[in-house]
Order: C-alpha cells, then structure tokens, then sequence
C-alpha cells in the first residue's frame, strides 16, 4: 500500500513550484518552540510519517529531487522505520554520521535559487543561522512559505480549549505578584516591556491553564505582552470563557486575538525596548516588530523554576497521590502477572486510568514509557499496537511516568523484576541505585551548577565501564510541562546554578540493547543544607514516594550508608502512604519497605 | 624611611606628562605572557613594591592623583600589605568588591585625554577590550608608552642566559616531528604558518632549554616561527653557542635576532595567513603584521600536553629521584626537630638543596610553600624571614614544592603532623584524602573534561560544609612549565578532555584561617582504563612517589577500599624507592609505607 506522504510530497513540490521555490525547510514545533506541539503545527509529522506521542525532534527538507528529515539519535530506529516508503530518507543530527542540516542545504541549492521557511515556526536564533548561511553563499531566503493548508485538506485547527484559573490558594502566588517580578527581570535586562512567546512561562505568569492545547501539558496557545502601562494576552477568544474573564480584569490584562499579535508588535513606537528570547520568539514575529528588540530573557524564563512554599507543599500532596496510584498499579501488576495476559500497552492504559481516577490529575504528563527487556533498554519507548510485548518470564520491567495533577507535575521511574532476576540484573540496578543514592544524598555549596554534580550518579557505572547518554535530571515544572529549564544535571555545560526550591529529577540508567533497561527515577528538591565559615550548602529533599524493589539490590556492593538511604527513604514513603491505603495495600507497601539488611 | 616606589611614580608621572599622557596601564607580564616573567620585565612589581618569586598576578594604574593596583583574592593579604607607604592602592580584581580595571580607566579618564599602555606586554585580547571601552567613550588610546628604562636606571636587562638541547633520547621526537605536527594544526585552522610567542610552545617545539631566563622554568626568551618554507627562531645572538648552532642549523632553523621579529612580521605578504593567539601574543608584534592574521592556535598549544613513551618513562625516574629527595629532606625534619631551631625558610632552603644535589635536577619548579599551621592555610604563602616561624609544639606543616629534572617536572605537596595532631586535624586531613583517593581512583569515558570530575575530589568536604577555592588539578609541563595547559581539573568549565599520556595534578586541599592547612599533592597521568560496549574508559595512573602521613589518617571514616588504595600505593612507593635509598633511609620509608589497618 503506498503511504499518504508520497501524496503530500507531490503536492508540497507542486506548491514549491508554483511559488519558486527551490528548497523548503520544514520545522518540527511550532511558533512557540514547544516541545510537544499542538496537532496544528505538526506539519513535519504529517508530511514525513515520523511522529511520537510524547513530540518527536525532527526538521524535514523537501528540495524538487530529495526528501529528507533529520532527527537527532534518540529517533534512529524509530525514525528509519516510520520513513519507510514515505519517500524521506533520514539524515543524522548527531552521532558520528551527523550531517549539518544548513551545511546540507547550502551545498545542494542552486546560488541564485530560493530556500524557504514557514518563519512561525523557526526561531529567531534558527533563522539567523540559516540566512547568514545562505546568503553568504548567494541563496535566496524566503521566511514566508506556509502551503501546508493548501496540501493537507485535513490538517488539524488551532485548538480551542477552553482555559481555567488554577487555584491561587494551590500557587501561592497573584499575577500582580508573577508580573511585578516579571518586569523587575525586564528592567534589569535594560528592556522596558516583554513578549512572552513561550507557552510554560505564559502559564506560570497568568495562572491560567487548560487542557488539550498540548499534549500532556495544561498550558496553551497564547502570547503575553507585558510592560508597565499595558498587559495582553493574545489568545483565540473561544479560549476565553467569563470566569477567566473576570480573572483577567482583576488583574488589568487584555484579551486580544492570537493572530493580533503581528500587527501589534508592529505598532509599538521605537521608545518600546522589548525584550525578546530569540532562541522562543519566531522570526516572523521578530520580522513583525517596529519597537526596538532588546535579545535577553534567561532571568524571566528562571522565576518558574524557584517553587515557593505553597506549590512545594502541594507537591508534596500530589506525590502522595502519585505514590498511591502506583502502588495501586503495581499490586495489579503482581496480581495479574500469573494470568499472563499482561503486556506493555494494557499496561500502560490501565496505569492512566488509575492515575486520572483522582479528580486532581487532569492527565499524564507524558505518554507512559512502558517497556519489558530489550524494550526497557530503548530510552525513548512508548509501547504501540504494532511493538507490544506480553508481561511474562524473567527479566526487568522499566515504567516511566507521571502526572498533571493540578497539585503539580510528577515523573517518576521505577525498574522491577518480573520473575527471577539475573545475578548481572541485580548487580547492574544497584549500580544504578547508587548512583541514585549519592546524587540523593549529595551537598554543595551555594552557586554550585548540575554538570559539575553530574559524575556522582554515574561513577559507579563508570568503574565498570558501564554508561547512560541521558542527562540524569531535567527541571520540572508545577502543574506546567514535565521538562523545563533553565537548570538540569547533565555533563554538557549548563550555567545556572541549582537553587533552593527547584524541583529537578534524578534518573541515572543502564540500557543493555535487546536485553534489559533499568532507570530509578525520583524528583528531588533542592533545599539549604547549612552555613559555615566556606558559605552556603545546598542538598536535595526527595520528594517522590515510592519504593524501589528491594529484590534487585545487592547489598555486598553497597555501602552502610547507602543501605541506610534506603531504609530512611522507604520509611518515609510507608509513614507518608500508609494513612492513605487500604489495609490490603498497607500491608504490602509494608513488605515493599521492610528494612534492606545485609 | 621613604619607600624607593614614590621616587618611582614620580618619575613616571613627569614622563606622562611629557607625552601628553593621562592614564598608563602597567602590565605584570612580558611579551610571551607569562605567567613568571624575568627580572626585565617585573616593572609593575619593582615600580609598585608588590612581588612574589613565584610570579604575582597584579595590574597597576597611575593618573596624574591616583595610583592603584589591582590584583587577586590570593594576593589581597600580601599586596595590600607591600603596597603600603608606595603611593599605591590596592584594587580587587575578584570577589564581592571587585572593581573592573578597563571601566575604572574608562570612567577616570577625561574625554579627549590618553590611556597609553606598552603594547608589548599586553595581548591583543587585553588591547582590544581597552581600545573598544576607551575609543567608544571618547578616550584616546596609544599603545607605544615604555618610559621604563628612564624611569629605573637599574631596571634590570634582557636575560641572556645560553641555550642548551634537551637531550631527545628523554625528549623522545624529534624537532622535525614536532615541527610537521605543529603545522599540521596551524593547516587545520586555515593558515599556512604560525608565529609561537608563548615561552613553553617554544621550548616544547624546538627541544632547546636553558637556566635562568625565567624562574622556576627552564624556557627561555624568543619567537618562533614555522610555516612549510621557512622556520625562525628570535632569540638575543648571545644565547645561542655552537652546539645550539648545530642544533638549529640540523632542523633548518634560522637564528635571527630578538627584536627583528617585529620587522620580520612586517616584511610577510597578505599571502602568509599567520596562525596568531589573540591571547598570548603581544598588541606590538600583532600591529607589526604585514601579512593575514588568523587567530587561532588551541590545537598547537594542546601537542605538547600529550607526554610520548618516552618522557612518561623517563618522568617515572625523576619522581623517584624526587621521592628520594623527599625521604632524606622529612628525615631531616623529624631528626631535628627536637633542636627547636627548624623555621619554614630553613626548612625551604634545606629542601632546594637536597633536591639539587641531584644532578639531573636544574632547578626547583617553583618557590617551596612551606607552611606550619596558620601559615599553610595561606594557599599560596612563601616563607620570608619577614613571616618566618618555628616549626614547634603541635599542629600540621604543608610543604608544597616541586623540582625541574631534566627527566620531567614534579610538583608535590604533603601535610604532616609536628607532635601531637589533634582529632579535628587528623578528621579534616582524611577527609581530603578521601577526595584525593576518589579522583585517583576515577574511571570515566573518554572525551570527560575535568570539570566534570571535580566534585569526586570535594565531595566529603562539601558533606560537612567545608569548602578550598583553587582548582584541583592542573596540566604539568615536561622539563617546562609546571602549569601548563590545556586541560585542568577545577569547578570552572574547561572543554578540553583528558586524554591518555596527560599530566595532571591532583591536590584537593583544606585551609582554616590562622589555625591550619592541608593539600595532598600527587600527580596523575591519563591511561587507558578498558574498551567496553559502551566506548573507551580512562583512568589515572598516579605517577608521584611519597607516602602520605599515616599517623593523620583515621580509618574510622575510611572506607576499605580506600585504605586499600592507600596500601597498595604506599606498597608501590617502598618497592620503587627502597633500592635508590641507603638502609637507614630504606627502614624509614618501610615504617611509613606499613600497611594501614583498621
């Protein structure tokens, strides 16, 4: 059967033609660098067949004899697959056959001919990079070619769901307050107003949220302009209903059209220096401007990530709701195991239900990693009809997921046996435990950055010449996106320093190809340790609640401290649960948290 | 008395004024930058009386009122302190009340007036940075103001020690290898030739020494130049005798005098693209040039960094020359002791000598730290019979020093105890002992840079709240600098990878203010560790040989594979010291080489 993208293809060079193009550059996101784009903008999925649940990298180049799409190692596998026969070929971000998508197109443009974008959907940054290129090298660059309704009869609507307040009492925080600080950040970057691009920090500023926008995240489609004298919100009005309404007059904030944007921009005098992240603000955006750009905004995209004392109370709430779902899906686990009729996409769907029967999780916060053996050991997995595996036999069953509870975001991994683990199953989780544990348990001193504590979740691998090529913590939001900056724990240099209130994850790996993947995953808090005469320390508070399987670790290679971690953690998580179970459930949290001994 | 510095700044003062000068920068370096430059070029520290032997960082400023110099937080104490009664003010460079030296001149400076530096000891970079902040604010910037020689009749000449070749069975490639090596970068960076100012480049590219030119360092003072037809060295008639002569005329080098490399770089056509280090050659020469600059150079200054088969065999002797050094040298310390007559000079001065008798060893790789209690909690204290004490009663002695052996530069730093430690002492010199070992001990996968390793080494100090500032290691030359880089390993971000045959130290350190010090100084080679499916994994190899004080170590906090590393390095030490030592000697490092055990 021949695929549908051979059709879009066809008439994507037929509109190219038409308008003269030579070379199209097709975006993976959309005009607010999401991660995870609104079906709308997913163009470069419709049109390559290369697509994920949880968002895909991926930027298609179309010219009238190729067909490419580049994506970067995660997807090899996956994408090399979904191409197939949809007339793409894949071309490598990175690794060691990586091939610079711009190098790429400088090389294979006729000078004199046109290479184009859809300049809603590529950064100012990204636009940049390509027109110096290109036209250093005598191409013509277009930033208004967007066919991809004349194509695709059947391309999705903007999405029009409705927004909500979420509760001031949950936040802890006004809008007055949010945009007060806001501006403060503005004034320091020498700006005098803002235009928030980026869907999270919109959501954080307004306290408004919604459902269905984004997958897996309550924030939507929207704009937000802020300066001392004006406040406006730039949104599809049928997103707006009266309670909203009235929440933003309270707050003086104006409801305008998503599309008005452009042309207000358009129409701020030169005095206006407004600041603008060119690696969030689209270039036809930038294009639009009449005021004066002002490039900047890493202090406003940080508020976000400090939660104060209210939200960090509700996450801990919300993980107690969280732990109580899982034990609920782990008991059925156990139960059903022996029916044999398990496998990774029943499972999946029954964790969701379980997760969403608590009013206060409005969904999941990304499409749940479930995968059994050598599936565990894929990072990105998401169990589909067509990979589904049955639950049985021995081995390792690796479960990420998480929540949008309106108490917060939660993400959580937990790696368990199934049937009789491997002395080498064993001994590689507790590796990997810890690694966990000594990230969990580490301090430093003020001012202290994720890359420089990196090595402490993986040394333990390392001494054996084991490794991940993850990150071992992303920053998480608050009842916002599951990823969010700016801070992490990476190797790759990041140069913002890990401060108290930041929720960030720590998920050290192992992932053995066509074996075994095992991933410990909690989030954890960064809180003041003490003050000395060297300064200020800093530790982490672990805020997930949950037990890792006592039957993977391998005491003779861990230390007493280490045992003590656990046995402290564990407590915790029964003391901390307990009151929420059923006896059944109590009972056999109990046994998941006895004392580890040796 | 009249400090000699106010005669100083008068004069320079009346020779401004006669130029029609406002503001003079004076730098603390030469024109190769480095970081220990001779006598004839220390005009900051003879005009402002603010010195070190082991090289001081340290700018000054002089306006027709004011007169500062700016150095760093090592340095706060003893500047401020040897800038009294000289007419100048100290400046901090860093810390909460730095101040920025080019906004400074900026700010006191008249519009229309001159900022004058002598543009041979500043680098394009530093130029550059002065001429863009002074040329926009309307500030005059001349780059030819060297009234030194007139101010100080004394000023002390260019040096003009002799040349010797560094033997190449030690060195083990020849001139004509690194030669082809070094342009084989300078290719790789798109230019066809390179000009070396840095001092060690030189050394390492030509095989040639000498003694005196720069202290602590056998490098000497030249350019070089090298592109596929021709290569030069600049350096005073004087140095070079016949066997150099020989030496040169063998790799068809040319000798050219010193000061002609400015005409010579004039005298090069556009053709000649010249690889050119913004940061390490002189505004002077770089405004010299006729030909195309290119800047660049990271790739040839990193060669030398990678030690051959050769030199790491022939630096496994010098470290066991040094340990025999280091035997005899606290022998004598515990032998004396009692005479109640021990001082840090005395002790300095016995160590140079001892080390020195050795005829391979040609100098000490810097001026010996030798610190008793609050005097080793100075990180970069040296004993002067102004400071002088005895070393007596209880406490903790540092003595950081090194020697230049024509078999390799060593550099190690150990704390013992003098009568009797107290608990706290012995606590805090295990726990820096524990970041020594994990370092020593850590695996990683190649292309790991040092900052990503740094908190292995700090880790157990951060868990109490304790905290050292300097970096923990840094590259160490070969019969060359004994800082050298690229590489490091400190919290700062540095993207060179430790790669297999680098040197590197490993010295985490402790220091209470006016109570004690403690730094454990070895240095470690990069090795290959083991192949795994997850790529290539290094390790280190510790190269220094002395055991560290065993009566400090309290087990009680060590883990058993910690003491296990400390035995079989102590194991290693006797084996590979006890037959170069006398039987008294040998009985002495048997007793502090025993087997710890709980």
């Amino acid at each position: 059967m021949e695929k549908i993208q051979k059709q879009y293809l066809a008439a994507l060079r037929a509109e190219m033609a038409k308008a003269g193009v030579n070379t199209v550059i097709i975006s993976g996101t959309d005009p607010h660098q999401s991660e995870n784009p609104p079906a709308h903008w997913r163009d470069r999925e419709w049109l390559t067949g290369f697509w994920s649940t949880n968002g895909t990298n991926g930027t298609a180049v179309v010219t009238p004899d190729q067909a490419l799409c580049w994506t970067d190692s995660r997807y090899f596998i996956q994408a090399a697959d979904q191409l197939k026969d949809t007339g793409f070929s894949m071309m490598e971000e990175d690794g060691p056959n990586a091939v610079n998508l711009v190098d790429w197109v400088t090389e294979n443009t006729p000078k004199g001919a046109v290479a184009a974008i859809d300049g809603t959907t590529f950064s100012v940054s990204q636009a940049q990079r390509m027109e110096q290129e290109f036209t250093d090298n005598g191409i013509i660059f277009k930033t208004d070619f967007c066919p991809f309704d004349t194509i695709n009869p059947e391309r999705p609507p903007r999405p029009g769901n409705k927004l909500f307040v979420h509760d001031e009492a949950i936040v802890g925080e006004s809008v007055d307050s949010k945009i007060e600080r806001t501006l403060a950040e503005v004034k320091k970057e020498m700006a005098n107003a803002v235009m928030l691009s980026s869907l999270d920090d919109i959501a954080w500023a307004t306290n408004l949220r919604t459902a269905g926008d984004i997958a897996f995240s309550p924030i939507f489609v929207s704009y937000l302009y802020l300066s001392g004298e004006q406040r406006i919100l730039f949104a599809d009005a049928d997103k707006i209903n009266d309670e909203v309404m009235l929440h933003l007059e309270k707050y003086r904030i104006e409801a305008k059209g998503y599309d008005e944007v452009f042309d207000f921009v358009h129409s701020l005098p030169k005095s206006v220096r407004l600041l603008t992240d060119p690696a969030k603000t689209s270039r036809t955006l930038y294009d639009s401007m009449n005021c004066t750009p002002v490039f900047g905004g890493a202090g406003v995209a940080k508020l976000k990530s400090i939660k104060n004392e209210s939200m960090l109370g509700s996450l801990d709430k919300a993980m107690e709701k969280d732990g109580v779902a899982l034990t609920r899906f782990f008991m059925m686990v156990e139960k059903e195991l022996p029916s044999g009729k398990l496998t990774e996409v029943l499972l999946a769907e029954r964790l969701r239900e379980i997760r969403l029967s608590d009013p206060t999780c409005v969904d999941e916060s990304f499409a749940s990693i479930v995968g059994f053996n050598g599936h565990g050991a894929i990072v990105h997995y998401e169990p589909t009809p067509e990979t589904d595996v049955a639950i049985e036999g021995n081995g390792l069953l690796l479960v990420d997921s998480g929540g949008q509870y309106t108490l917060g975001t939660t993400d959580i991994t937990r790696t368990i046996a199934i049937g009789t683990p491997t002395a080498a199953m064993k001994h590689d989780f507790t590796l990997v435990l810890k690694g966990h544990i000594a990230l969990a348990n580490a301090v430093f001193p003020e001012g202290t950055t994720g890359h420089q504590l990196d090595a402490l979740a993986r040394q333990f691998l390392w001494n054996e010449g084991k490794a991940y090529y993850h990150g071992t913590g992303h920053g998480v939001g608050f009842f916002i996106n599951c990823h969010e900056g700016p801070q992490n724990i990476r190797l790759n240099t990041n140069p913002t320093p890990l401060e108290p209130g930041m929720i960030t994850s720590n998920e050290p790996g192992l992932y053995l190809e066509d074996r075994y993947g095992i991933r410990l995953e909690n989030l954890i808090e960064t809180v003041p340790a003490m003050n000395t005469e060297f300064g200020q320390f800093l530790k982490f508070r672990t805020a997930t609640l949950f037990p890792f399987d006592l039957s993977l670790c391998d005491t003779s290679i861990m230390t007493n401290d280490e045992i003590s971690w656990l046995n402290d953690y564990h407590l915790m998580v029964r003391n901390r649960l307990t009151p929420l179970l059923s006896p059944e459930e109590a009972e056999w949290i109990n046994i998941r948290t006895r004392p580890l001994t040796r």
